[in-house]
């Protein structure tokens, strides 16, 4: 019947959408990007290709046909691994990206959510056939280890844009479209209405990236905002661009290719001496932005841009009780590795453990604070002591920030092991840390560990009691913030406490991990990302208060014609 | 097998809240709260019994046994109808309002969802049998007439109570209470992890409310937050403080039946030296706030209450686009009845009516704008005529601002129709007034007509076109806001454009309204009130986003025990 010569991308992709709908509702275990750097998942040949795709964007404009500018972004990212990507971008100052984004989307706002969504499915699906050049670039501009830069860059970042993607699709669904009013009346015939509801996008959306994470953090905004009828101005964090500029090409393909103006999605990447997040997140015209990034500046977005919604993430002070445990070892183990893992330069990695000075009761007998600082240490050590898995775990250390950070932590002189400074195998002059662990008391140093460490700085903080550690944990946490929270006990009645302590603080609550899952991991259909209720986001991945606040539901009514429900 | 001696008010109310999400999400005709005030809904004598409530709360001190007092708010309510209420209310001051409801409220925070809207459904359910009390409260408050006091103030407003506390109820119960995560490896078993998803509640709300719809504007956010686990302070207006201390009433007593501290709702009356709204709404306790007045406080609050979630229900410029009718009879009654119900002081009533100047087409013949003007004019006379009907129809004039605005629009010097004071049969004192139509020009009087004058007070206001008509519409409407737009066309174009006009601006339409559905009602289960896209409301009643900010989904998570899933 269509004459549409268009892909029709929706019917492509209903399966994917129900089911993305009804397994993020579940929370259980689902994933439908593979996350192996397989070719048995990404077909043969598929790494070289992404490594050559990536290698070919090096030293030169990126190519971004047709994407409106007003100049050139020259080079300026430099990868942690030590060289420079030397890629140029176009350069859109805001206001016209705001104007342009703005006419753009005006076919794109009167799209039906399924079309929306279809588009959205086929950006993802692309976007991870992009797997291995996004990998590469989320590698060279964060610092993550390789594996970490595919899997969280990649088909993990992607989970979440479609766990997005399915509440924003779903909530527009939620009710229908049209429908009939039937009211009885005490005399006569019923008084009969046909009403129309819209879901109406709120306006331009504005993605203020991070250095860390542009594609994970970045793509539930991206998608929420694209799905529920908004145009989307990527502002990616000056360090990261490539990752957001690969995204951005890719779904601008995909727009035009569905028929719609690829304005629709542009890349605002900054030159060296601006500073746009502030200039368009307040530009009257912006109506949502999604932010990732530092408390100081999330707060001030939260104050400032009074005409969008701010969805933020920001930064927070995680932490871990420590009780007592029958796995000591495996909690050894598996702390060392969150410390450890892309240097503690995620905002999930526990800053605070809050151990009882006296110590505390293990299958190895008891330890006492001092004893566990000593033995994390030794456990450092064992996972990193080989150079490759170092490397495979460390990656390099994203900015100077990070550096000053870790120097600063060092001249506080509560050092007990001490961060080195391991050579990669690979990239000689990729800039290396090993995690720093201080040993702090909970009250002589409250002003050290109130305030967030970014990178490989932890604490080891002696508490009177695990009693005092879960107070501590509410009181810093309802204060601070935080995005993690973990403890271990052998105690049910600790368990119950720390449970009941992790809602009140507004945390998610890890308990006793030993094996392979790690309090910094979260798992998009299953895991929420942040809960609202605390200061360190005000916005979780994903749930339905992430969505709604992106589009209104827009109401017409009419008689119904005589003709049509006389005899109703 | 329960030994709990508390009644199972979510057993008493399953099918009904089952019901309640069912026909919020279809938007079709329902309402479960009779809205006849006649003893065959309500049982003989209801009305009596009622009004002898009523007559018995006059002249002494409200009567709310056990609720926390630091004074007495001494008697100020009058009736518009013209008599002293005479009743006094306990002082309850922000600071020991907002410490006593968060005590009260630990239990409460940790009941579960569907325990907390069986409590809710019994509240509603007693406030129903409560409205005659409530309509006679509303009316002496309010100043509406009795039958709109007994609809609006009681079935219509317990109808949105129900709507919120289906959206509340239904979005916590949107994610599993406990989940099994089982994460496939590539070597061994899978990883298995349970996990806990816990709506938590944002904390102590306040309930900030109106003088004219107490009840009808009050219900939504009191429902929305109490079912989603937090304890509501409700702060009256100081003239219209009587039907919400009913609904505290009663709430508070099924909130003790049920086995809950009742001071999770505390009623927060103000003396008449006090304002205490800006204290509540910005105590650092204060997580929700609810709103319904002035563009001016609401605006405040959006500002300055930065620790909450602020819903608010604000001014705006409730728009008429006419362009032609085969009906004009039936338009000129509808529109007649709509500025006189209740005086127009509806947050819904139409003020700015656009007409072309040379006029539209009728099935009368054309008619200029000033031939419409006068023809308006004449409609209000035949529907005022009467005393018995205008007295039905108008009400009372709610308090001195009004009567000051109708003043000043008579100084304007544009009355094309004046403004009467018929006597009431019933009550010799009371204020009643008709409606004022001045006759504007849209480029000489924007000034006039771009403020709201809330009230019995509209403008016919001569357009270049109906084109131009609707551009206005739009520009208004997206600077200042409205909750009700309307248009009457018998051309299809004309409609299709009017549709995309009120879409863009953010403000739901009424089309061609000539029989008995006026533009100022808004049915709850069907139709949205407000849609958070325009500036006279930041949110809908009611709608997902109204309730997803009141609460977080807090998540644990643990290795589930190795017997358990070994073999799953």
């Amino acid at each position: 019947m269509s004459t549409d010569p268009h892909p029709d991308f929706f019917a492509r992709h209903t399966d994917l959408l129900h089911q993305a709908v009804e397994r993020a509702a579940a929370r259980d275990y689902w994933s439908p990007y593979p996350e192996t750097p397989s070719t048995s998942a990404y077909g043969a040949g598929a790494p070289e290709v992404g490594e050559a795709a990536f290698r070919g964007l090096l030293g030169r404009p990126f190519p971004l046909e047709g994407h409106p500018t007003t100049g050139t972004v020259p080079a300026a990212e430099i990868s942690p691994y030590g060289f420079p990507l030397g890629i140029s971008y176009p350069w859109l100052v805001p206001e016209a990206a705001v104007a342009t984004a703005k006419a753009a989307a005006v076919a794109w706002r009167v799209a039906s959510p399924d079309t929306r969504a279809g588009v959205a499915a086929e950006i993802l699906a692309r976007l991870n056939a992009a797997s291995f050049e996004i990998a590469h670039a989320v590698q060279h501009t964060t610092g993550q280890p390789f594996l970490m830069a595919f899997q969280a860059g990649g088909p993990h970042a992607q989970d979440r844009g479609l766990e997005a993607v399915a509440y924003a699709w779903q909530e527009q669904r939620r009710h229908p479209a049209t429908t009939r009013w039937s009211k009885p009346q005490r005399r006569g015939g019923p008084l009969v209405m046909d009403k129309t509801f819209t879901p109406v996008g709120r306006g331009v959306a504005v993605l203020i990236a991070c250095n860390t994470f542009p594609t994970w953090n970045g793509y539930p905004g991206l998608f929420a905002s694209l799905v529920t009828g908004n145009p989307v101005i990527v502002k990616p964090h000056r360090r990261a661009v490539l990752p957001l500029a690969i995204t951005v090409r890719v779904a601008r393909e995909v727009l035009a290719e569905a028929g719609f103006d690829p304005d629709v999605v542009l890349l605002a990447a900054e030159r060296p001496e601006e500073r746009t997040a502030p200039v368009l997140a307040t530009h009257p015209d912006v109506r949502i932005v999604d932010f990732t990034g530092s408390s100081e500046f999330g707060d001030w977005l939260e104050a400032n841009a009074r005409q969008a919604v701010v969805h933020t993430e920001k930064s927070g002070l995680n932490t871990v009780v420590v009780d007592s445990t029958d796995d000591y070892a495996g909690l050894l183990r598996n702390l060392a590795f969150s410390l450890s893992l892309y240097s503690g330069q995620m905002c999930t990695t526990p800053q605070n453990i809050l151990v009882p000075r006296d110590g505390i009761s293990t299958d190895q007998g008891p330890r006492t604070a001092d004893e566990f600082t000593a033995d994390l240490g030794a456990a450092l050590d064992k996972l990193l002591g080989d150079p490759g898995r170092a490397a495979a775990t460390l990656g390099a250390i994203v900015n100077a920030g990070v550096l000053g950070r870790l120097e600063e932590a060092a001249d506080l002189g509560r050092t007990a092991h001490t961060s080195r400074e391991p050579a990669h195998p690979d990239h000689p002059d990729a800039v290396v840390r090993t995690p720093l662990v201080a040993r702090l008391d909970a009250e002589a140093d409250e002003k050290t560990y109130t305030s967030e460490w970014f990178g490989p700085v932890s604490f080891v903080i002696g508490t009177d009691s695990t009693a005092h550690s879960l107070r501590l944990l509410h009181d810093t946490v309802r204060r601070h913030g935080a995005l993690t929270a973990s403890v271990y006990s052998t105690d049910d009645t600790v368990l119950e406490v720390a449970r009941a302590t992790a809602l009140e603080a507004g945390v998610h609550l890890s308990e006793n991990l030993t094996g392979g899952v790690f309090v910094n991991q979260s798992a998009a259909f299953s895991d929420f990302h942040g809960t609202a209720a605390n200061p360190a986001a005000n916005a979780a991945l994903t749930d339905p208060a992430f969505v709604t606040g992106r589009f209104s539901v827009v109401q017409s009514r009419r008689h119904a014609s005589a003709e049509e429900h006389v005899h109703a």
